[in-house]
């Protein structure tokens, strides 16, 4: 049998290598989709996730996570939690229990502590110059003050059809204290069934919760449509409805699987991902929108190159 | 043209006829529901909702609560908030903003605080003696702790075609510090588009979420299915999934309208309602599950007053 992992941005791509060669040998989904995106968490210069991700409007790092299995439908999720190194494992964790299985702020902190996870100051003195920089520019340039909200998302299959979905993210950068935005939320940041496939978002969490996105993904690869087409057509879709409705639509993108290991994307705006299976490795594509359609391809060595001097830029 | 309004549980009646009284005189839907849901949170012997609501493990009452505009698709919701008075208008406040729309613990108390919603101390005598009795029996019979979880959730539309969507709650009675059920998330607890209709849930949320199924009950109806029909489909076909996967279901019941004012009910155990419009007063029905249809038919005046004298009982 195949497997094949998806994710969302470019941060993803070391978890995603270290996940397939967990899957080529046989691994979980559940065990490659959380070691994965503890890769991300842990990195420091990723700064919209775990160590190292981006602020609050008062400096506080608060992360939102959740985990998803295919098979049983159980589903964990923290929103709000602070000072914890993985909060996607706490999400694990959660999913196992019947009850209780979405907890947020001090009450996440405390299940973490009870239940044994890390505790790690989250703020770096990098997202802290960022956050202070930022603050400046704001009061200089009257912006809007919130901008960048970048979730690592991604979807598993394993070689015995088990899929998983995990998401984790520190937010909307600025975002005032306790908000919470898709990517905990069941149908909105994520949604998997073995027996289907699964999807992830990134973008404004306050626009994909407004459409319930990645239930609608699976549910149309469930109805036969191949990922691309489910992807794009649901995003396009939503998109122009938010337009119409609204005025405008935030960013909006996802990545999607089924569970014979195709994949598919739809997005609003340019965004990265990368995608591997048992017959392709793990590689990076840029994707954009082109009419009702979205386009990809493999990124170049010259973007991978900027991306690499950008994120790793002193402040 | 027409109007009406759909809300779980016999607590919603004086809400609703309030309501209908607002709605028939051209009241707007996103005042009569938050009217409707603000009468259920603030009477004091309802006792999963609002002031008097039952607490969490640490005897805290933390309140849920959300709002929907069907026209614009704008959510606002809090959750795991304490010592304000409703929820609900918290809610339809944060409803407005584009950003930070969903804030949950101390960040949403320091947002209704900033914009002057009245605190109060949730906590009841009725509701503390309540939650140690609770605590006495659960430790003498060895007890699961998880018990009761009743969401008020209301679908309304008024003369212009306008509709909302809004729920309240204090959650599972027992509850984890700082849980999260399905009353605050789109598409599980709550979804309206008034081009189409709208869906409440209630029930244990750790499941509902498991399913977005006030969404698809939405999606049904767009495709053309009578509310009863799209409940009374969407609720029995995922019990059984959940059963399939699970072994076990938690209670699911749905309370749905579509844009000309029908209405519908699904549910998997017994469950009350209140339904009202242009051509029909408020009236308290019992829904039970029937092979794969929902049932529902007027309460009797007797069910209506063991009712009240079970609610109103001294503890």
């Amino acid at each position: 049998m195949g497997w094949g992992i998806i994710g969302t941005w470019r941060m993803a791509l070391e978890g995603v290598q270290h996940a397939s060669d967990m899957l080529s040998k046989g691994g979980a989904s559940g065990d490659a989709i959380e070691k994965a995106i503890r890769m991300v968490e842990d990195y420091p210069f990723y700064k919209s996730v775990g160590y190292g991700g981006l602020p609050n409007e008062v400096c506080e790092v608060e992360l939102d996570a959740a985990y998803m299995d295919g098979h049983t439908l159980s589903i964990g999720a923290v929103a709000g939690i602070k000072d914890f190194k993985n909060p996607v494992s706490i999400a694990r964790r959660l999913s196992k229990d019947r009850f209780n299985v979405f907890l947020v702020g001090t009450g996440a902190e405390e299940y973490a502590c009870k239940h044994g996870f890390e505790k790690q100051n989250m703020l770096t003195d990098r997202a802290k110059k960022m956050w202070e920089s930022r603050i400046q520019e704001i009061k200089e340039k009257n912006l809007n003050p919130y901008d960048g909200h970048d979730t690592v998302g991604m979807i598993c299959l394993d070689k015995d059809r088990h899929m998983t979905a995990a998401t984790s993210t520190s937010g909307l950068f600025m975002k005032k204290r306790g908000r919470v935005g898709d990517s905990p939320l069941s149908g909105s940041g994520f949604y998997v069934d073995s027996k289907i496939g699964g999807t992830c978002a990134t973008g404004l969490g306050e626009d994909i919760m407004k459409g319930c996105l990645s239930y609608e993904i699976v549910r149309l690869m469930g109805e036969g449509f191949h990922p691309q087409e489910a992807a794009e057509k649901t995003v396009n879709a939503f998109s122009r409805k938010l337009s119409e409705r609204r005025g405008k639509a935030g960013a909006i993108s996802v990545v999607c699987m089924n569970n014979i290991g195709e994949w598919g994307v739809g997005t609003n705006v340019e965004f990265s991902f990368v995608a591997a299976t048992n017959t392709a490795a793990a590689k990076v594509y840029i994707a954009k929108p082109a009419g009702n359609k979205t386009e990809y391809e493999e990124a170049a060595k010259e973007w991978l190159d900027v991306y690499q001097r950008r994120i790793e830029k002193t402040v």
